[in-house]
This record gives structure tokens, C-alpha cells and sequence, in this order.
């Protein structure tokens, strides 16, 4: 295996060093061919790293005093920070010195610094979030989940034919079973968009289009690819992680209930760690964020060490399986 | 308590008869103030009824041949069937011969012949679809939930009006939270559409607006209302029961996998049918129309008896504490 680098946005997300650090010592190890430049303030880094054991020759520190906040507008983020992690590691990867980047940051100042340092790939509309969801088969993958709050038909196309490349890359189906949200299977059901949408799609043969969803069919076993408007798509996911979440502990409560609950807990708890780690978003962390001119996963902001580290293994598969390349052929090969 | 007399659309919905008629015999049953006038095929009724044993002095059967198809275009349902179980039961209501009704028929439909038959409340631009949804607090007012597919910034304002209403006299809160479904908490989050309803929303100082929320708030305690367009919402409440069923198969799965889960599945199986039932969609059946000059409630489309009884209740409630009069007296002050 050839040897690949990744920038890791160190300091960005509510964690900051203290999930990056260990994520990507452990995926040093995990991964033999993969060197990291951890990018953030040296100093920090340097006395995080101070107690750990890990091979130097594989992990680099590439200074940048300056963190892009959580909570930081988009545009005041591009044009004053300029001395972050986020904007320095998306630099080493439009330079050629890394072959993907990692950042569990303000999704809008990344998706904004991606557009102007990366540049969208030619076609490219915009660049699009797009992440697995579980479901029957697995996951299904799900785009766009939040990087554009309004989309018209031809951006709803473009996110079919790069999520089909995403999904026929990283996951190796041949032929991807694309849908659109929507509120009804109906044709006659739902916006001027979705619709016009559906023609656009339906009409290019190199699309597994098989037609309108509905919210609850993101779990169905009979598709991969789900496409949405950012806003539809945000809103759907949350409602997923919150429903999950509020189950849990409703299941917890219950459970704790009566004596005979309390028991019922003790003996079920093994078979309920096993699904918790099953249903984990942390398990379906990394975010892609497709139609930039560079592999750019994107970690939850409240990723844990762990979750951290699938969002790292995720792009370096997505650097091995030539994923920006293929989805430059594919809106090119269909634009033309 | 006076007699109160509702319409049940006996027809309509995915199981007809074997849902509608056991609901109504058993609401009678429950509740000794209820007359209802089941309306449909007189002959099929009369034979569903057969061997049963209820009150006839306060069951009345209103014959109507048609039914309205679950995949019918309301355009062509409004046109071609007058003398359907639906449309009979909302001339009832709008000649006072009745007090509410209930369907479990094409929501489409419904909502286009209730505009018809019944009007809108004055004031009202367009009826929304609420139901509550399991949350912290017992459960979430959600509207719209599908009647309309685009809303503008005074749609959703209305909904706002519509929902507080229905939380006030329903579920006597006297002051309902009230929150903007968003991709985001922060003020500059979201379409233009959602900001301006904001906007229109936090300047009412009769409604108790608390911001922008996310999908998984929907199940926060600090939240009554959740307004969203109907798009969004019906993808939204999609979500969630898939969710929800998809975690109960894993669960399921999961428990059978081993002898150990086997056992434990036993231990466990009232604690888990006790909180199936908490979480059970039947539960929370019965989405209210609001905006239309009358009580209409909405049973899903696939109600069972039980879930069917619920919706009958439900439409007792409402008119017990005069809903519409409420809802247009809230619209016109804030008209006004």
C-alpha cells in the first residue's frame, strides 16, 4: 500500500485536542500507511503529545495559532481567520502536501473556506454533505444534510450523481439505488423542484434512479442513496439522532422502573450494548463533503476519540479509491 | 355533560370498516355523552353491525355509496366523488347536524374538500395539519405535517396562532412554547421564509415564542408547539416512526440472536411492551385540521381500532372546548 498523508484540523470541534489527539494517534497505529499533519498551535500540541508513545516519523505538527469557534459566521471565519487550523489544513491540501483533510469544525466556515481555497470541482454547482445513515442494509447514504438551505432542481441532479460516485467508490456498489425525499412515492406529490428534479435524474441512464421516498424509506433495504435539499436533509437527521436518543432513554427510565425491571436491565444489558454500538452515530461518523477539488471529511463537532478516528480511516479510503477524481469524471461525463 | 353527536367517515382509510366500526362501538362504549353517525354504504354498515351489541339510540347511519381512494387526486376526488363516505360526513358537520368528524381517509382529499365544503376559518390562508408526537415532557404539537407542501413567513405565522390555540384548550398549557423548526438555533440559521416568520412570530406578544430549534427538539421538554412547513414536517414525522421501527426490529434481531438474548428477550418483554406502548404512534393518533370552520380530525391512514377510537376521542375534545371558536377568535385579534 502506498504510502498517504492527511491534515487533521486539530483544534476545531467541541473537543478539540482532547479528541483529535488520541483519534489520530490511534489511527496511526491502526494504519500502517497513513502519515497525519496534525494542524493547530504547536506549543498545545507539543505538550499534548508530550506522555504518548507514537511513530514521529509518521506524525507531523503544522503550526497555526488561530481556531475557527463553533458558533462563528461563516464569512467572518474566511476572511479573519486565516491563521487557523481549518484554513491551514485546507491549504496543505490545495498545495499537494496532504492527500485529504479531517475537521470536526463549524460545518459552514469549512464548507465557505472549501469553496475558496479548494475550489469547487468544474461543473460543480456546490459541494454537498453527505453521510450514512443505518438502515436495513447497512447504512444508506444521505445528501445534502445541511451545506445548502435551498436547492433547485439541477443542484438536486448533482448531489444524484455525486452521491452515486460516493456510494459506487467507498462502498463498492455497482450500480447505487438513488431516491428523492419527498412526501408521497406519488408523482404527482410534492414541490416544483422535487418533481423537475425527478426528471432531470430519471432521464440520465447512468442513474439507478427507482423514484420518490418518504422519510421513514431512509431506513429501507431497497436503497442507498437518499437525496434531499440541505434544509429537508438536516432536519431529517436530527429528528433520527434525537428520536434514537430519546428511545434510549425512555428504554433506561423503564427499565429502572421496578425491581423487576432493574433485573430485566441486568441481564439485557450486554444485548442492548451491542445495539447501542449498532445504532451509534459515532460508528457512521465522517461526513463527506463531495464536489470540492480535494477529499474533505467532516467529524461531528461533539466527536468523540473514537468517532474522530472513523472520520480519518474514512478519508483515507476515500484518498485510496481516487474519490474526487471519479466524482470530477462522473458530473463531467453527464455535463457534457 | 351535554350529548355531543360526530360524523365517522366508516369507508375511508386502509381497513375500511374493520377499523371504523369496532372504534365506534367501543368510544360509545367509553364515553356515555357520544352519539356518532357512522356514514357510509348503509347495507355494508348494517351488516358490519350484525351481530353486535351497542346502543342504538345513539349510533345513526348515514348512507353514502362512494369512497374516496387512498391514491385519488383530491382534485378529482372533490369533482367526482360527492356522494363519498368523506364529503357526506363534512356536509353533515357544516349543516350542524353534527359537531366534528373523523377520517382516516386521503389527506389530500380531506383537506381539499374540507376547504370546500366546510371553508377556512376568516382570516385563515390555509388549514395545517397538527399532531402530537412522544416528547420529554409527554408530547410536541407538530404543524404543519403535510397539508402544504410550500408555506410562506405568514403561513407559518398562522400555524403558530393555530397550534397555541390548540395547545391552550386542548392541553389546557396556558402559555404553549413555541419554537421554529431550523437547521440551526443561531438567528442567522435557515431560509429567509423562516426567518421571517420569526420575525412575525416574536413580535405577537400573545404567543410564547422561544426560537429557532432543531429536528431531535422535538422531543425536548421545553417545547409545545414545533411550527414547520408542511414538507419538512411530513418528512420529519416520517422519520421519526421509521426510527422508531427501525430501532424495535434491531432490538428484536438483537434479542433472538443468542440463547443468552432469548432469555433475556423473556425477562424483558413486559418492560419493553409496556414502553412499546408509550412510544406507540397509535397512541398519539388524531391530527387536527386547524383552520377549517369545524372539528376535523385526521386518523392515519392505516389507524387501527384502537388508534381509530383514539382520533373519535380526540374530536370529542375538541369540541367540548370549542376549538374553532377559539382559533378564530386567536386569528382575528392577531388579525385585527
Amino acid at each position: 500500500v502506498a504510502s498517504l498523508r492527511l491534515a487533521v484540523d486539530a483544534m476545531s470541534g467541541d473537543h478539540g485536542l482532547r479528541s483529535s489527539i488520541s483519534a489520530t494517534l490511534n489511527a496511526l497505529n491502526q494504519n500502517s500507511a497513513l502519515h497525519i499533519s496534525l494542524v493547530g498551535d504547536e506549543p498545545t500540541i507539543r505538550s499534548a503529545l508530550a506522555e504518548k508513545t507514537y511513530d514521529s516519523a509518521r506524525l507531523q505538527i503544522c503550526h497555526s495559532p488561530d481556531v475557527v469557534a463553533m458558533d462563528e459566521l461563516p464569512s467572518k471565519a474566511l476572511r479573519y481567520k486565516k491563521n487557523s487550523s481549518m484554513y491551514r489544513a485546507l491549504e496543505l491540501l490545495r498545495d499537494g502536501e496532504v492527500a485529504g483533510m479531517i475537521s470536526a469544525g463549524n460545518t459552514g466556515a469549512l464548507v465557505a473556506m472549501g469553496c475558496i481555497i479548494l475550489d469547487r470541482l468544474p461543473g460543480v454547482r456546490r459541494p454537498a454533505i453527505c453521510a450514512p445513515l443505518p438502515a436495513e442494509n447497512g447504512f444508506t447514504l444521505m445528501l445534502d444534510l445541511g451545506a445548502n438551505i435551498n436547492c433547485d432542481a439541477e443542484q438536486l441532479y448533482q448531489f444524484a450523481v455525486m452521491g452515486s460516485s460516493l456510494s459506487k467508490a467507498l462502498d463498492g456498489r455497482e450500480s447505487p439505488r438513488l431516491a428523492l425525499l419527498n412526501v408521497g412515492a406519488e408523482l404527482m406529490k410534492g414541490t416544483s423542484i422535487v418533481k423537475e428534479a425527478a426528471e432531470l435524474i430519471s432521464a440520465n441512464p447512468h442513474l439507478n434512479y427507482i423514484g420518490f421516498a418518504e422519510g421513514n424509506d431512509i431506513f429501507s433495504e431497497h436503497i442507498d442513496v437518499m437525496i434531499c435539499d440541505g434544509f429537508t436533509g438536516n432536519v431529517a437527521l436530527k429528528v433520527c439522532e434525537g428520536t434514537a436518543n430519546f428511545i434510549r432513554g425512555q428504554l433506561k427510565a423503564k427499565f429502572m422502573q421496578s425491581l423487576y425491571g432493574k433485573l430485566a436491565a441486568l441481564v439485557v444489558k450486554p444485548v442492548l450494548s451491542a445495539f447501542q454500538k449498532e445504532i451509534n452515530p459515532e460508528r457512521y461518523n465522517g461526513a463527506a463533503l463531495l464536489g470540492l477539488n480535494g477529499v474533505v471529511i467532516k467529524s461531528h463537532g461533539g466527536s468523540s476519540a473514537e468517532s474522530f478516528e472513523a472520520a480519518i480511516h474514512q478519508a483515507a479510503r476515500a484518498v485510496e479509491c481516487n474519490l474526487t477524481q471519479l466524482i470530477a469524471t462522473q458530473i463531467n461525463t453527464i455535463e457534457s
